[in-house]
């Protein structure tokens, strides 16, 4: 399970008493998410996400709780933090970074179909419109920087295919980046179970953690390697229908331009990438305490072969 | 009806546009509130409710709509604008400020219990806590220069009895200020209709556009004078288990000072002399085109003269 950081009752009923939020009902431990603690927490007046903040800097938390708080704002359906009597987001707990977070309803969706990528394509649009009167910039933490930082830490644990596909793949990024595409403040990392749905509408997008500024279009690929999988456990070649479900909603919200056309490609191969080595990572390098969710590296290994291989769909 | 101003659905669709909230799926004008013109708007994304506002400053709008913001992102159940693409709360449609808002749950009781009205007491000081830390002054629209200038305005209208009782009053309250109590933005229109209940606790605070910075045990009189009355149509005396409920509940929360207690008294009769002018008001010197809801001035009149009279209870 996920919670590194224990809280008792007693505690967080003291904690909540520097909030508006009422008193506490009862509270939870969240076993899914592997880099913070997180609680459900319920009090006289609503439910919310408490999370203790295990890994990331101190100094980039504001980044991604005032990102939250601008989308909710927005209309976008993401948790949005609660300010506390000092109208601060963020708080200490057990000597933790802490927030406070409005829970969503709704719940994920493993095998979505054509209407739920619809849907999400939508939203994707709709939450990188809003994104764009964000005055924050964070780069992307997992971005080309990145990669070649962990590949350099993970040189020592592949074999020679990997090695050999792993820096193919580096230096066909590194020649083609498209400096010119659209740019704004991402989530970066909106699988399957970082999207909740109810009665067919999304009603939660959660998990802002890795969100920086990239372009908007590497969000469409990190989303479309994950949901648009003809099966995720056998066949990750993409789905034309999901797909096009996916690109064709994001289209007729924010049309893309020819030089995201022409970036597609390149865009899927850097997504697949990122999550490549960041599992290799997690698996071979894993951070002290972090017992949890090892997911499977070769997923996204796979994943990267076949968008090497194969020319992927487009809107129509 | 109350909407004075009539927007067509092309136009609502068109004007969302600017919004991240999905697109259009239906419209209907809400019939209660006499100063702004509101509409119910669900979108593929949610419900909300649209104001045109048709009486207030605009210089002043940014005050409510900033504060209805804070409270919000604070835990406090009430609308939270929703900011447009140009990051936004406040824009025009068919001429006029115009704002759009969440839509809360819930239905407003008319016959409050002793359980609701500590809900209320509870949800009062929540309130007042989170203000607080509201940056932004402005002061009590309705307060006592108000009232003096409105009493100017009705003179001619009364008769001697209403003059004599109006004119003992203000001398009164021009004696019994209290300079020292605890201040800052309160509601001050927190009438039964402004709450929404779902289950038994308040699921929505709503319309703060009388709200200003005063005392925040006038806030808790505008509502006791309104909450706790034995019968509303019948019988104005406070009863004295509601009354003793909603002042226990806002007690707990936050604990009221000596003064406090002292100024109990004088602070009923303020909020009543201040809805019997702004309805002698409404009443005699109606705004052009305002055909709606002429509430009964006698009935704070009555209010009025029960407290000069009688003794309140206060908290135990």
């Amino acid at each position: 399970m996920s919670v590194y950081t224990p809280v008792s009752e007693a505690e967080l009923a003291e904690w909540l008493g520097g909030y508006s939020v009422g008193s506490l009902a009862s509270c939870e431990p969240i076993k899914a998410g592997i880099e913070n603690s997180n609680y459900f927490v319920t009090t006289t007046q609503g439910r919310y996400v408490l999370t203790l903040f295990e890994r990331l800097p101190a100094a980039e938390l504001p980044f991604y709780l005032n990102l939250m708080a601008h989308l909710a704002r927005h209309g976008i359906p993401c948790p949005a933090p609660i300010a506390d009597l000092s109208d601060q987001y963020l708080r200490t707990l057990k000597g933790k970074p802490a927030a406070l977070v409005t829970r969503l309803p709704g719940r994920s969706v493993e095998r979505p179909g054509v209407a739920e990528c619809a849907e999400l394509g939508a939203l994707l649009a709709r939450m990188h419109l809003a994104a764009r009167s964000y005055p924050v910039y964070l780069e992307n933490p997992r971005g080309p920087k990145w990669w070649r930082f962990a590949a350099r830490e993970l040189a020592a644990f592949l074999d020679l295919k990997q090695k050999k596909l792993l820096e193919s793949e580096l230096d066909f990024q590194a020649k083609h980046r498209f400096a010119e595409l659209p740019r704004g403040p991402v989530h970066a990392d909106l699988f399957r179970d970082n999207a909740l749905f109810e009665k067919g509408r999304i009603s939660g997008v959660i998990d802002f953690y890795f969100a920086g500024v990239d372009c908007l279009l590497y969000d469409v690929a990190v989303c479309v390697n994950d949901w648009c999988l003809a099966d995720p456990l056998a066949d990750r070649r993409l789905d034309e229908a999901r797909t096009r479900a996916l690109l064709g909603a994001c289209h007729s919200m924010r049309p893309f331009g020819a030089l995201e056309e022409k970036a597609w490609p390149a865009m899927l191969r850097a997504a697949a990438l990122r999550f490549w080595l960041s599992r290799l990572h997690d698996f071979h390098l894993p951070r002290p305490g972090m017992l949890v969710h090892a997911h499977d590296p070769d997923h996204f290994r796979d994943i990267l072969e076949l968008r090497v291989a194969q020319r992927p769909v487009w809107v129509d």
